[in-house]
């Protein structure tokens, strides 16, 4: 560690300590909108980077134009011939997709010497390359009137969102959204290049890209290639175009420089990427039920529900293979529920938001006592309780009917009742546009489902919620599985069983073809999943009827609050950001180590050196022979970083990001790639409901490690050469 | 964390960087005995000791006159009426003794207001001075012919030693050893004043003394204030004496004065302490068969241990009240396995011991050809491999014998056995010396033994014994209990009814008084354990009688080995000390963080706030309100560590140090006391077998901490009163 870093580090310390005891305004927090750079341009040039703020608001420009989503993750283009750099986490079911026993591309990598080498990515899988963003909250709350419930305007609002989509759709190739800011204060339209033809390019083995697996997942110290290639096709006329073995490569406006001389400690570090949720304005009712009750109840169950996939799909086991990805999940989730509540006990996440609240209340008072914001903010707590009170009372109900294939028939029968209206008034999730990922969820059920273990997940679900207060049963579900009191488990076991053996729903083609089914023959179905399904149907409807409701009302309440919350930190300098939403966001800061806790310090570099050190031979800790080799000979290359005197692996940074970032370039101040976003610290995951500035930080793969493995361990150099390769 | 304590962690890294390439010469390396002192004083010096390290070689002046042992701790005299300070887990026991559900000392806290307060150590508790140390060498070597056999030279070596015991303890009141270093190339008769009235004066709540609990055992960053206060007391002439109302403290001739000034960053520490075992010189076929074999197997085994007894031994239970202490044993052990296996995988220990063989033979071979190493070293490995082989031989016999009341047979019948020749030839063990801790012993049992968990794991031995290689079965055994190729364990578990169900031994008195018995009346027992103890009673013989024919072997062997390690560290400037033993050491080194993993560092001190931090209110983190108070209201007194602007918690040194050093006085340059050594971290404790400068780093609780404890929380005052504070 340099004496600069530490000097870096002090600061940070210091400055965490002394804004921690202060009122929100929190160093490097904030996932901010591309249009809200200029205001932020002094904290961004005092940061450190060199470009001009304004040039990072315009999406179809550099860099922001290179910047691209896969759906869930972020990628950049880094060539001219269309090659595009993400996480190999985000790649790697496309790598899954096309390995079998003989050709192990998850296991021994995968490389395509020329463009006709390269494997059709995974069914489904998109590149999105955002070209417009336009503020249309004029148009979505056009219709709206004082009297109307909150029925009437979640509708409204529902009903204009989908004809703005509809009319941007027309453009064929494109794909379209109107995405909320500020829970509904501002909607802003999004229009986006769809390309459908994406391919692997390159991906490094597991053993790279997934070094450290699941024990190091969320953790520093860590050593993970978490990198791969893919490459975006188009028709010959440069149309968005199914996959053709005449698809040419795609030529983007923009593309990202890579950078092989990256970053020391202290530099400026700024990713653009697409975040998924946060929910750092929560009320403190909705903080209170999800850390009090939801996340540990849902904690208990995550045990159990664990531990019954692994006794009923044993190791080694076909039903193994099938649920190895939900295990992961489920165990990834845990992990992470863990860290948010472990995070929450050590920042006082609610009395915290106890008192942030108190603040706010006392600065309306002050300064906008005729805002309307007190009654706004009082309605908004009442309909926040009334929420947590739907989730607390819906939650074993929901859990009791996760059945693959009960869900299956609820998306048919609900498809059906949908094909009554025009395309156009359809549910979202049930338009002629959302056809494609309808069918694909059906046909990814085959490599998912196994009668054992769904069967024993759902005697579990249905034993907690029998065990659950009575009044919490819902009657539906009870007459159809004669649920009682007395009910007992082992009767239960045997009633389910006719469930699997009669269904058909477990095959494809079925699945598939009762998609033009009508709602007559779907009732008329002697299919027990779809009889269930039926039964259940209405309680659903009103479930959702009351959920929209709450929405509609939601709209004319959060909005009001996130204008108190705008008002209020703009009186403290502070410029709001909206909650993550998916949406394209930049966050910046510097790379920088941390104290995750006293007595320890997160160095911000990883060095090859600490590959050889945690090889075990193991996997996850099985480390390429070639990899070792090459370490332990010292064949750095052009790609060390001087004050550690050998090539950087992963490295910290104070930046704020959350789940969605994965796959993000880091930028420099110059705006080159100088590494990939795949990862936060177990420390951070709570800083979703309440930024930590102590120990927040993100985990990226640094360039010069990306290079190394790419020219000495893979030979790929022809991807590097065909990349702009900035040496210095 | 100051720049000079980054300096010196620089150094220290690079320092070990370069040393774990050289031959063995690493810094702050080496267990010394005091009166090797001189021989390295120039590097003591340099390091930073303030005194004349001729000082510190003569026992029976300052400072080492003050540091004596608790058999299996140490601790040190702090006040002249007797005031002896170690850790709490070394005084827990002597805690938990007088703890009722009324008077939870253990939950509470024990404080003695006054010297007629104070209460008696647990049975057993010893306070041992020592009072001399001559070399007896030439006295045990005396008697050997070249033409003994291994056994014959074992039986002369142990006569001698017998010998110098016995005359040694003719004076009253003194506990007397003969022990060997360098494997024997030395012996030294020790001389220790045994102190048989120990009380407890003052101990910290568990939540204090044992904060953080077995999760944090062995790990860095530590908040644990493992300290607590004994007092010695003799009879009023000043003789040692058992526990009685009339004694009165012990005036020791030397106590050390307790820094309130403490240590910052980089200063130089001294711990001088028993340090229990270390095997740095062990032979690369004891490395092998203990790694490859012995560890790994053992590791399985504890696993179903562990489960066995939390099976059958239900938390809640009485049998778990009794059986909490061997859980926390094994599961200790547990850990200390896995660091143990991980440490020996990251430094290469197999590797690096064939190297360091290979160099040591490749001197031998150039500077002393003719001393006669090589023919010794030779010998040597094949004695190794054939203990080695002897371990793998006997080690599910040894399990399968482990039933407590089958060792209470086992040592009553040979204590007849041993009672029909004249005390003086007796063995170790069960001479009139051992009579006391005999007994202790088999009262102690009453609180250790539940019928039902030693039955299940005695069966789960059985299974081991039984799954082995026949030819590793024992013919007694296999007699004895009717095991055969084709045994089923069900009926085995029937057989083994009758041994709980008819057994006597299991009472105290019984046992007691079978301590009379003779012979033939045993021999006439019809308790199935007494039966089972006759029965393999010449398989035990047999195999001490082998294994003492190698040790006297060894006799012959290791000495020459050791003489020529330390020729061969001599003419590297290295000083070579001889491997722990239980007998005094001094060991040094400077207060400092460490990296115990690329992209980790650990900060040197902990703090305060550290608490406050890790406190989840649920045990082991639970720490007394009155101390989170105070801590909140920053009530720091005149405790503070400058450059960490609160009080420290626990400190690393990169000293050396192993089991049996608990409780040990870490002093600073001028002698004064700066804390007391209680651990160390998970990454040293392959240090045992390898020490490795780059890992290694002991912890200790901070003297400014105990004093602020005393002093703010627990309301000490009048022991702080009754030591020799300096302030600054």
């Amino acid at each position: 560690m340099t004496s600069k870093s530490i000097a870096v580090l002090l600061s940070g310390t210091a400055l965490s300590l002394s804004l921690v005891a202060s009122t929100g305004a929190y160093a490097k927090e904030g996932m901010f909108t591309p249009d809200q750079l200029p205001e932020i341009a002094k904290d961004l040039k005092k940061t450190g980077l060199k470009l001009n703020p304004n040039q990072l608001t315009d999406l179809t420009k550099f860099p922001m134009g290179a910047v691209i989503s896969l759906g869930g993750c972020t990628a950049s283009f880094v060539s001219k011939t269309g090659l595009v750099v993400t996480n190999h986490h985000c790649a790697r079911g496309s790598v899954q997709f096309n390995s079998t026993e003989e050709n192990n591309y998850l296991e021994d990598g995968f490389l395509a010497a020329s463009y006709s080498d390269e494997l059709p990515a995974a069914p489904g899988s998109r590149i999105y390359v955002t070209k417009q963003v336009d503020d249309v909250t004029d148009k979505v709350l056009a219709n709206l009137t004082d009297g109307m419930s909150g029925e009437e305007r979640y509708a409204a609002i529902d009903s204009a969102r989908k004809t703005l989509v509809a009319a941007c759709e027309e453009t064929a190739g494109y794909r379209c959204q109107v995405s909320s800011f500020y829970g509904g204060l501002q909607f802003k339209l999004i229009k986006r290049l769809e390309i459908k033809d994406v391919r692997i390019a390159y991906s490094p083995a597991d053993a790279v890209g997934k070094y450290g697996g699941d024990i190091d997942n969320w953790m520093w110290p860590r050593h993970t290639g978490d990198f791969a290639f893919y490459r975006a096709y188009v028709a010959p006329d440069g149309a968005s175009a199914e996959f053709s073995k005449d698809n040419v490569p795609y030529e983007p406006d923009h593309t990202l420089k890579v950078s092989a001389a990256g970053l020391d400690d202290g530099d400026f570090v700024m990713v653009a990427g697409y975040p998924g949720r946060t929910s750092r304005y929560a009320r403190l009712a909705e903080v209170k039920n999800t850390f009090e009750w939801r996340y540990p109840t849902f904690q208990t169950l995550l045990k159990d529900w664990i531990s019954t996939i692994e006794k009923t799909a044993p190791e080694g086991s076909d039903a193994r293979i099938k649920y190895e990805s939900r295990l992961a999940g489920l165990n990834n989730y845990m992990k992470n529920l863990g860290g948010q509540m472990e995070g929450a006990r050590r920042v006082g996440l609610v009395e915290r938001r106890a008192e942030r609240e108190a603040a706010l209340n006392s600065w309306v008072k002050s300064n906008a006592p005729d805002a309307g914001y007190s009654e706004a903010i009082t309605a908004l707590d009442a309909l926040t309780e009334e929420s947590a009170f739907a989730d607390r009372q819906s939650y074993w109900y929901g859990n009791a009917t996760r059945p693959q294939l009960l869900g299956v028939a609820r998306r048919l029968y609900r498809l059906a009742k949908e094909k009554e209206k025009p395309n156009a008034e359809r549910e979202s999730g049930y338009q002629d546009r959302d056809m494609t990922f309808f069918k694909q969820r059906f046909n990814a059920i085959d490599r998912r489902y196994s009668a054992d273990v769904d069967k024993a997940e759902w005697m579990l679900f249905l034993k907690g919620y029998l065990d659950q207060p009575k009044d919490q049963r819902v009657a539906a579900l009870d007459n159809a599985l004669m649920l009682s009191d007395t009910t007992d488990m082992s009767v239960l076991s045997t009633r389910l069983d006719r469930y699997y053996s009669q269904t058909k729903l477990n095959d494809s083609k079925t699945r598939l073809s009762l998609m033009n089914a009508s709602v007559s023959e779907l009732e008329a179905s002697q299919d027990p999943f779809m009889k269930l399904a039926v039964a259940l149907y209405e309680t659903g409807r009103a479930q959702e009827k009351a959920s929209k409701d709450r929405s509609g009302r939601n709209y004319v309440l959060k909005p009001k609050y996130m204008e108190a919350i705008i008002a209020w930190q703009k009186s403290q300098n502070f410029t709001a950001y909206p909650d993550a939403n998916s949406t394209l966001r930049v966050s910046y800061g510097n790379v920088l180590g941390g104290s995750p806790k006293d007595g320890m310090i997160y160095e911000p570099f990883t060095r090859l050196e600490g590959i050889t050190e945690k090889d075990t031979g193991i996997d996850p800790f099985n480390s390429p022979q070639a990899q070792l080799d090459k370490i332990n000979a010292k064949d750095y290359g052009p790609y060390v970083l001087k004050s550690l005197k050998t090539v950087p692996v992963n490295f910290l940074s104070d930046l704020d990001s959350t789940g969605g970032n994965s796959g993000s370039a880091t930028l420099n101040a110059k705006g080159q790639l100088v590494g990939l976003l795949f990862d936060g610290t177990i420390e951070s995951v709570n800083s979703d409901w309440d930024f930590d500035p102590k120990t927040t930080r993100s985990i990226h793969v640094d360039s010069r490690y990306m290079l190394w493995v790419m020219e000495k361990v893979d030979g790929a150099k022809h991807l590097i050469d065909e990349m702009d390769i900035v040496r210095r």
